[in-house]
């Protein structure tokens, strides 16, 4: 840890910019024009243009990953250039900058909050300022003198409350039956559901054998890797981010199984 | 400013080489054997294979974000290993790599020249020259040494001219009425016209109201922001580059409208 | 080369893990929390998923232009939570990082191999090991080790065999024809054979012509750069990667002529 304080400060983006234009790009200029040292991070820019649930489930799973001190930087912005407020929030040992639209909201239920406040220090902005790009104008400006050493209560009066995005709650029923939601589909055809290991602790501290539902397909009991199924076949496990997941060894769970984001799965013990 | 300088030597790439080969990651490897302090940005690198007016486009719009010194290497080109020259040039405070095909053309028009070379040192080249890949062969290592100090004027002799790319003009007729072009469009659908604020600038200035005409939609007005629509509605507003742009409120003007890169777009007074 | 071991240590990563997830975000937070000052390569991470012999090629055509004490990290792993081994190889004056399934052998075959061994020393691994995400998990934090100093002999004990791909070998027949493959299909759709120079040097030495036969197509001669064939004209030629390759001069040969990875080619001497 203190290693990783005595580096260069880390800057990650995570944006529904895409790859196709120049905008992450020139994100990057105006921060390496005021903080030189600055190492930038992709995090994502391929979220759903507008899906601001999807960039706070990414947040969400990824920031704990980086060093202290780190500079999370979210725009994924529907309002941009509307009355929207911006908010930055020091916690957990990191540093978040984002749109208030719930971007942040699954973050900052994780973590210790220690700062926040509404930006609002023009001194810090670009000096014109567009109604369509605040990610150059007013995201890498600020998160650059972040870097620089600027202090998060100096960018604006303390922001009590901030906006959520609805995350779908696992919904229990009669027998120890739990119903869950597909909230992220990733590269592989992956499945990863709102189920964490803490939902299913009930469920999975009661002896036999559980089944879990999803599409039209029924999958026995949880897996420990990809290989315990055979090639081509479905099987369910808990993913990376400590979420149940439905995958198919060396296939496309989508794919295979039909399934998409907001589809509904079932845990039914036996 | 000052500042910047101080920092290391920033490197920019703006290339049609995608991201699903090495071409990229190979040239990069290249830059950092030479200088490896290096900062290298990825400007966009899914430019349309072989469009040079998309990749003259997104540098111009692009490359003043970026801090003095800043080395932008810009590699779409058809003619790789043909008698094609390659241009250096130092201008505004930043110097340039590209073949010499109209890549350099839009910015060139924007900026204060200082030098121009046709690159023909061949001590800064990479030992074996292939015919198709002189992004890894030459541009890379010309750009990190570069990096490393050398002159511009080092590289060759003086180049007088260049070529340009078409830019399409816009055409004022009866009645104060100005026809336009939609010259690239975004990850987002929003249509990017060839009318600036300059351009619009005596039909603003009227008294009155005017009607923006695109494919088969009528636009009253221009907006501040994207939030000025409803949700799914169209609206024209001034970018981020400057220009006029045709968007929808959360959604896709190219989708929603129809429109693609070429197509006409009529400003109308009334 | 003094020059370049004296700047900071170079990460590259080759991966299947996309850019519509954070995957690669959060392994580059993994290794800048361990190493603050390594500059991170991306390599491509665009592989087809699970396909090995892609990432394979893809490495053994790149790494060469790496500086020496470059760390290469290849993570394509079908395998990943199963028994399969990790391999660290020091090879080449590079250091290879991969699982064992064929992804370093081509390149081993290329390069001078000092060390070799099979990584199994959990004080380098992150404290809790998934069983789907060992990019994160092991060879982030493995990569940014080494990066730090760390002896590739400390990794695990000394590994004898790796697992291979299964190249396809050009075959000869008579009157000196050659039948090779397609074995790579680029952005450009240009069509990378197995067949190089070497290979095809008892054919190029011969006096008169020669036909090359891909799909539907009969191509007269090897060019030397696209411009040798009209626009939109058929061509083959030896690539940057010292393959001959078929392809479209400002088109795509993958399109234009309806070949794809896995066809055959025939070089036929008159």
């Amino acid at each position: 840890l203190a290693r990783a304080r005595k580096g260069p400060p880390v800057i990650t983006l995570l944006t529904d910019f895409g790859l196709e234009d120049t905008y992450v790009g020139v994100m990057k200029g105006v921060i390496l024009g005021i903080c030189p040292q600055a190492v930038i991070v992709d995090l994502c820019h391929q979220v759903t243009p507008q899906d601001v649930f999807e960039a706070a489930y990414l947040l969400c799973s990824s920031h704990e990953y980086f060093p202290p001190g780190t500079i999370h930087v979210a725009v994924v912005d529907p309002g941009v250039g509307s009355s929207r407020r911006i908010i930055c929030a020091e916690a957990g040992g990191h540093r978040f900058l984002a749109p208030d639209n719930g971007l942040l909201s699954l973050t900052l239920k994780e973590v210790k909050l220690d700062t926040m406040v509404e930006v609002s220090n023009k001194d810090l902005f670009l000096d014109s300022v567009s109604s369509t790009f605040h990610g150059r104008d007013i995201f890498a400006p600020v998160a650059a003198h972040l870097a620089m050493g600027a202090d998060v209560a100096k960018l604006g009066k303390p922001a009590v409350r901030i906006r959520k995005v609805d995350f779908p709650k696992p919904v229990r029923s009669a027998g120890g039956r739990l119903k869950g939601r597909i909230i992220h589909v990733d590269r592989f055809g992956n499945l990863v559901t709102n189920l964490t290991h803490l939902v299913l602790h009930g469920v999975l501290a009661r002896p036999g054998k559980l089944t879990i539902r999803v599409g039209r397909t029924g999958i026995e009991g949880i897996s420990k890797s990809y290989a315990d199924a055979d090639e081509g076949g479905p099987l369910a496990l808990f993913g990376s981010t400590g979420h149940l997941e439905i995958s198919v060894n060396q296939g496309s769970a989508a794919e295979k199984l039909k399934v998409q984001k907001g589809a509904t799965i079932e845990v039914v013990p036996q």
